[in-house]
């Protein structure tokens, strides 16, 4: 089965306990609203590359850690499309949460899906107790105090941002804790899969900014120029646009290096290098080596 | 010690991870505005007095539960409070959140209650893994989908509102999650808790009903008469003041029936006893058998 259809079955069976008859029906439609149809599922994806890569003993620990990731990535794009935050209207190509079912569902939704990730965590890890309070923490420090990605966001309500603790927050976090929770979900050392997430993150980053000055927002699915209007860092602007792109091809090349020694680094080496041909929206390719 | 200043220590130790040098110093004091000064920390003191009956053998697992619940609990005030919600200007006698540090931080440090929630849960039992998957699915459902405190919340947004869900998912939830987790974190069976946490949930929600229509508001620290202002449903209105203080009274009753076998049992029924004195604004004892 495609990756992407066997991560949307896991979330989708995640997600069942919000449909059950006692459950109040629009909060359970508005977190279906944030979390399908998906965008990427780049996190998730990740998470479960590495697990493979570590010889994923037991599969519903790591697919309970895919979906974890996935569901926390969700929910924060629901907070940050907020009135409060960016007031975003549309998001994967369709309305927001908060434009589709008000402000207080959009509210609840983020909320009840960063508690559903950890409601998953606990059932999916029953069978292996022992390797829940190490991914339980990497879990949930990826989106909390002091470096997740809340303290990522917070960092726009601060007088001066610290730039390098902003983007590692807001966005190096969750992919560093996608590398390290599909090795711990597998039972193995997490910390040396740490640089995978980061450069990998970074270089989503990049892409994302790149994106953000270059790409058409039908493909996108999202408005672009949003960085330059909110007036956020953006890459492109302190690099350019080769440079940007040269910065991204430097990124992968460090994220494929770092792969630590284990039975599956070679078929995972070549599949980020697959992966991060598609970070680069098209009418950039050409600036590629 | 006192008790609730072994509980406020927990916390304070639980939230140092805010105070790191590289997190954005707002939000950290926005967090511990939600959570300091306390209010009565009614439900870790439930949870530190069911650990304690079950013999608490390892302080550190009922300490991290006891903190987790009131985490969330101080998390679901600060989103309680929000100008969508309640938009409520006061809480435990100061500003609420978002008045004091506007609404972004007080979306994020809701949000970064909860995740440090289980942060905490996750350190804390790192030395019991085998109790974690329980007590983490405990504390999970308590606040989230289909009956916690998000579902509670919840109802408000629907055309109609199944009451007893509405109550149960809203205070209920976490009274209940109360002594079960205490239980769990002693690694004990939790289920033969519930009954207590319901009891003493509804009496608390029968109690803060009366505050709300009787009590001095400087000697509650919020506003009264907000349910009739909001149009929420409350136990005074069908019942009437004399037959809501019986009804406590006979739900304190149960709860201390309820109370499984167990070395502690008859410190913790006398405990009971004790507490529930003070859920009873003073100007409602004289309506008390």
């Amino acid at each position: 089965m495609d990756v992407r259809q066997h991560i949307d079955n896991v979330l989708e069976a995640t997600m069942t306990r919000a449909d059950l008859p006692d459950a109040p029906p629009l909060l359970a439609k508005a977190m279906r609203h944030a979390v399908f149809p998906g965008g990427g599922r780049l996190r998730p994806r990740l998470t479960l590359a590495v697990a493979a890569a570590c010889g994923n003993d037991l599969p519903a620990a790591a697919d309970a850690a895919a979906a974890a990731i996935e569901l926390l990535h969700c929910a924060s794009l629901v907070h940050d499309d907020l009135p409060c935050f960016d007031d975003a209207h549309s998001r994967r190509g369709q309305a927001s949460v908060h434009v589709a079912y008000g402000e207080p569902l959009a509210v609840l939704a983020g909320d009840a899906l960063i508690v559903m990730a950890f409601q998953g965590l606990a059932s999916g890890l029953a069978m292996v107790p022992e390797r829940l309070p190490l991914l339980l923490g990497i879990v949930a420090d990826a989106v909390g105090m002091p470096a997740g990605i809340c303290a990522g966001q917070a960092w726009e309500s601060e007088p001066t941002v610290k730039l390098a603790e902003y983007q590692r927050a807001k966005t190096g976090a969750l992919f560093a804790a996608s590398t390290m929770a599909g090795a711990a979900a597998a039972g193995r050392e997490a910390r040396s899969w740490r640089m995978l997430g980061e450069c990998l993150g970074e270089a989503y980053q990049v892409a994302d900014d790149l994106r953000d000055v270059a790409a058409d927002p039908a493909e996108l699915g999202k408005p672009v120029g949003r960085d330059a209007a909110l007036g956020r860092p953006n890459a492109v602007g302190h690099l350019g646009i080769v440079g940007a792109v040269r910065r991204l091809e430097s990124l992968v090349a460090d994220a494929v290096a770092s792969v630590p020694d284990c039975a599956g680094a070679g078929a995972l080496r070549a599949l980020i290098h697959k992966e991060a041909e598609r970070f680069l929206p098209k009418e950039l390719a050409r600036y590629a080596a």
